[in-house]
């Protein structure tokens, strides 16, 4: 198997090459590629060996190259480096470079024949439309690293596709699940940093913590698995040891689950259609003795109400949808807004947005587009909540 | 599909014929069967037409062929007109005759090409190797009924299967699963038929309650899906939602769920491959809110160790284990031992075949020979255990 990974010394290419390194997995490097740690790609190079290897940041290009000078290693860098890596020859592409900045090398490293491996968010919520159409067009094979939609691509095996009446994905629940409205008020970036059972980049965790990610993944999931919303579920679940159910027509039901651990749903990427055999967390339910399922607060947390708006509105609102709690995140994590100001500013921004119907994008740049001009517009209401609560 | 139900009148039977009443898909009855039944069995010519009506008792056979004189359906009775039914020409049949009477019939019915749905726990516990030789052998379709092994089944299509490391089935733990050992000792046959859960027959009942149901399962699904006693396992999980789960070496594990209500396997089992629509009854985890798993106690509920025992010592041990379990069970409705006495007796019987070490039965009336000195001997135990105890 010769393999490429975009986001090379992120926590999937960690996972990926830690897995590969465990199961003695036969395969080859093709392309790696980072952000701007030429330190953790050289380290790369000298274990695995690459045909190709990428900095995004230009900056840091010479580095990388003296670094590999003499090692017959390719180097490049920048958005046409990275689209290089996406395009360099590869069985399966593990697509780890997070935000909009994946969008287009994970697009690009849609072809004929390739696994991908997909753990970027943004090119199902942003580009959806765009993205599967590539997937069904070149006829590639998408296998989704979130254990959510993994934990459904897994029990969807059980049946014909027809005869799913519903997919439900679960959620922790984050660490305010019992809050109530007044306490979500008064919530801190700290305290929200602390996630109960998924250890994660601070965006994510903010998201799990208004229960927005679990709208993101609802989209995602509508996109994934070709399902309209409502068909899509969700159901808190705290211990995170069920990911997601899968509901067949003949009532039965078929369940992923696993210890919450990213490393998991990765493997299964990895191996499939095979198991990769590695010193996998094994789950022992007599040990954890208790799991327990309710249904979301709508009320405290209209984040999965607007994602699933989002979702039913379709053309270009899941995008604005996206870019809009991007800001109201960051401006939470710097203290300019409340917790509960995150969903309040996406709910506004959609609502501005509602009455162009703007259609899906139809092209990376189109997405880029729609993407700015809605951060620009979460940005101006930043500033007006911020002249009202002076 | 042209189907045959071997056991027309009792709860596969009910519950086939409702399936497909509710579901509207296109069948022909080839041959219906029932121990006693006439008056069922003439109802379900009138509503459905068949080929082959057989009574077993042969005694009811003069009664069944004047009800249905001028019909055209043919008549037949005994275990002649048993193994007839079950080679009566059909896509599927459902095997639903319980208890040894079972084995012959349902070992007819497998042919190639045919769909063989087992209800029958006998045919695989008494005489699993001939039976499953015999699956092999014509490459018939064999799909379980029962909620555990159908989940199971379920679960199996998510990997290969040389990448399952684990299958756990379930058990509600039965009414006594909080009983200390003196409470269990002091149990009557009535409080043992409560079942919390499922609602079932009295002798699967009793099983139920002192797990050597679950015992029985674990040898089913040694030879249903091929794999050794160490790779089975019994987790007690009260609730009976999660019916059975199946880890794969990559740390993924897959779950078969549902409400409790049998339809809901056999529906499955009926729609294979596709998903039969019927009004199945929905599980709402919310709703349920909590769902617990334990270890089950191998000193308060010694017959799942004695079950695993049998599994593990192979041969002729099962089919022994069953007639002991029988005979011992049918003491204690009766009021002739106490509910500990049950696995007791099962134990004793054991440890004196042990030393004789009688391989798998080869044929159905080897089967049927085991079946009855291990009878013999239970009984005898009986008397000893009444002449200790006056």
């Amino acid at each position: 198997m010769r393999i490429t990974v975009l986001g090379a010394t992120g926590s999937i290419g960690k996972s990926t090459f830690e897995l590969l390194r465990q199961s003695g997995r036969e395969f080859s490097v093709s392309a790696i590629t980072a952000k701007s740690d030429v330190n953790g790609l050289v380290a790369l190079v000298r274990e695995f060996k690459a045909k190709l290897v990428v900095v995004a940041d230009p900056e840091r290009h010479r580095e990388l190259r003296d670094a590999l000078a003499g090692t017959g290693t390719k180097t490049a860098s920048g958005s046409e480096g990275l689209l290089a890596a996406a395009e360099e020859p590869a069985d399966a592409v593990m697509a780890g470079i997070t935000g909009a900045a994946g969008l287009a090398p994970t697009l690009a490293a849609i072809q004929p024949g390739r696994r991908i491996v997909l753990a970027n968010k943004e090119c199902l919520v942003c580009a959806g439309d765009l993205f599967m159409r590539r997937v069904r067009q070149t006829g590639a094979t998408l296998l989704p690293a979130d254990s959510e939609h993994n934990a459904v691509f897994q029990a969807l095996a059980a049946g014909p596709r027809e005869a799913v009446e519903r997919v439900t994905l679960t959620a922790s629940g984050g660490p305010f699940r019992t809050f109530t409205r007044e306490q979500l008020e008064r919530v801190t970036p700290e305290e929200a940093l602390r996630h109960p059972t998924w250890s994660m980049g601070s965006k994510i965790t903010i998201d799990s913590a208004t229960l927005m990610n679990k709208g993101l993944e609802l989209i995602e999931a509508h996109h994934l698995f070709a399902l309209p919303a409502k068909q899509l579920d969700v159901l808190v679940h705290p211990q995170s040891i069920v990911h997601a159910l899968v509901t067949f027509r003949d009532g039965g039901v078929v369940a992923g689950l696993s210890v919450p651990d990213m490393q998991i749903p990765i493997a299964h990427c990895l191996g499939w259609p095979e198991r990769l055999a590695w010193q996998a967390p094994k789950l022992d339910l007599a040990q954890i003795g208790s799991l327990s399922f309710e249904a979301p607060d709508p009320v405290r947390f209209p984040s999965l109400r607007l994602a699933r708006a989002a979702l039913e509105a379709g053309g270009a609102t899941p995008t604005i949808l996206n870019a809009a709690n991007e800001v109201a995140v960051e401006a939470f994590l710097a203290g300019r807004i409340g917790f509960t100001g995150i969903p309040a500013i996406v709910e506004r921004v959609l609502e501005k947005a509602a009455a162009e119907r703007l259609g899906a994008p139809e092209t990376v740049n189109a997405a880029a587009a729609v993407d700015h001009i809605a951060r620009i517009r979460a940005r101006d209401l930043l500033l007006e909540f911020a002249a009202k609560a002076s």
